[in-house]
């Protein structure tokens, strides 16, 4: 049975984010119904909402970084009960029978749904994201939640969690891997953190001087501010994985003569034009690689919770309310945050 | 003792190549003294002879694809005697044990040194390649040439060969492989006929009509007009590896659609800035990777010799004089040879 849920959603690319009344369908037999306790606020929210990549259609209710309860289950699901705590991703759904979906990188399936903005494989709807009450998802696309984890913190974890661990993971790092992290915001601080726990040694590069202390909390070994010529030469082919999480246009040639040979830049927060022009001489002669990196499969976003569960990882956030969505924004346009903002659900109740 | 042989040298970045005379130096303990027979010639040569990358001493003797008959060798060379048949291909030297070495990519050495160019790390004096009589090289840099195998048409592969072999068995392909090559030159007739014979089913990406019926002769399952908007089309999210060869500045971007999710575009020919830029959008969303790769170690190169020697693989090669290098450089710049210059050393006695 279907249910009207209250959400928040974006009217046209000009008009702030308000409240919205939301049809969610009722569970079907392998659906799981969560009722939304908390939804962390990605930069893709705030391009979508703003129709920034031009694909968005409206009205559109942003939100991908979901923890909630199991509210009811359908009669085929296996895994998940009610009560269970759980999150959901990018991803709602997927073909299932790709070589992407067999490897279990279903981002990379041609029918791959997102959470918000897609369109659901079964009954033609316009899917819809997380600044909701309640979300209903096929089961395959539930994350089971390690006990323990504060559920706050975990959110971000759906997409600036799996997004930093996918790289880290696809290219091996381990004890002895030496990573470099560009940027020190939500995807940036995730890299240091998962990276340090998987035994690298972590640097940041970053422009801005004075954040050095907080890097350090976070596990960073190494401060390297990128705009410091001898600081540069002094990290001179030295990383195995350069994971770059500025989602702004930036200049990434000087990022690579600090790659070892078989050295890779991964980028996973900008999408758009190299520019200045990415020299392929120092890839060339050093035998170095940039390649790119979406969020990640459905197994491996599973593995980086338990990862998280037991190493205690969760994201630095400041929490708010649904109504406080568009001064977030704003604030993450300045990079104002340390270092993800978690929306509180409770306080759509106090919505008509 | 040092000897005095017969070169041909480029005086400055403005003169064509000349008659010059060249001391070499004589076999130390563990050097191998190669009477040069045949030389390949390639891009490179003529990029350093008119100083194109900026960074040519002159005079310089341009030639890294040598073929050779061992005319002497050092008290302590093993595994090679007087008249077997070698090779010496991009570098001569490298430091022996840093961790590029270690893993036998001697080009990523810092200390690897050029075979022309270059400067021998022991005495200091620059080193000059093989459009010459002859070469004295240190063992560990003298491949063996399998029994068999057209020794012209060898040639090439000291750095044609390697150069396209290298990413063919880094990224790992093998039967069941989609590998597209960029490109019908030198180094893309060579990537053509190595991936076949490594089993995989190769496409040729080609700007000009015409070249099918020679590109099915070397190998090619499929030829796609890379200015054929449906013909690009057609072959979306296809392969897993593409080996662009194009030496000059070209458009990168066409491709990118063109790789499957964890593909990658390894540039092999082209050095500078990649123009029009490079988007990463593609790249991030479909998780793909463009790479550089430089030749490839010593171990690869015997590998790859002994690889064409069991499957009789050698460049197509067009036979010239010495004397003929500056027709045939005029000639390579309209990609006018079908596949190499091969110069018959022999040529050189005539002069004075």
């Amino acid at each position: 049975m279907n249910s009207n849920v209250r959400a928040y959603a974006a009217a046209s690319a000009a008009t702030p984010l308000g409240p919205f009344r939301l049809i969610r369908r009722g569970a079907r037999k392998d659906d799981v119904e969560i009722e939304i306790l908390y939804c962390g606020v990605c930069h893709s929210d705030l391009h979508t909402a703003r129709n920034d990549w031009g694909w968005t259609t409206y009205p559109i209710v942003p939100g991908h970084e979901i923890i909630g309860r199991v509210a009811s289950v359908g009669a085929d699901v296996t895994g998940f009960k009610v009560g269970d705590h759980v999150g959901v991703g990018c991803m709602v759904d997927s073909c299932g029978h790709c070589e992407a979906c067999d490897e279990g990188h279903e981002q990379h399936c041609p029918e791959s749904t997102y959470t918000y903005g897609g369109v659901d494989r079964q009954d033609g709807q316009r899917t819809q994201g997380g600044y909701s009450e309640k979300i209903v998802v096929n089961q395959k696309f539930v994350l089971r939640v390690p006990d323990g984890l504060d559920l706050k913190g975990a959110a971000p974890l759906l997409c600036a969690g799996i997004t930093t661990w996918a790289p880290l993971k696809n290219y091996g790092v381990g004890p002895g891997s030496k990573v470099a992290v560009v940027g020190l915001g939500g995807l940036g601080h995730m890299a240091i953190k998962l990276a340090k726990a998987l035994g690298a040694e972590v640097t940041l590069f970053t422009r801005s001087a004075g954040k050095e202390a907080d890097a350090r909390r976070l596990g960073a070994d190494h401060i390297v501010l990128s705009t410091d010529a001898a600081q540069m030469a002094a990290v001179a082919v030295r990383f195995h994985l350069i994971v770059d999480t500025v989602p702004y246009l930036h200049d990434t040639n000087p990022y690579i003569p600090t790659l070892r040979f078989k050295g890779t830049l991964v980028l996973v927060g900008y999408l758009g034009p190299l520019e200045p022009a990415l020299n392929s001489m120092p890839m060339v002669i050093g035998g170095k690689a940039v390649a790119g990196s979406l969020i990640g499969g459905i197994p491996a976003t599973q593995e980086m919770l338990d990862f998280c569960g037991k190493h205690n990882i969760t994201s630095d956030i400041e929490v708010i309310n649904m109504q406080d969505i568009n001064d977030a924004y704003e604030r993450m346009l300045k990079s104002d945050v340390k270092y993800r903002f978690v929306i509180d659900m409770a306080s759509l109740k106090q919505e008509a």
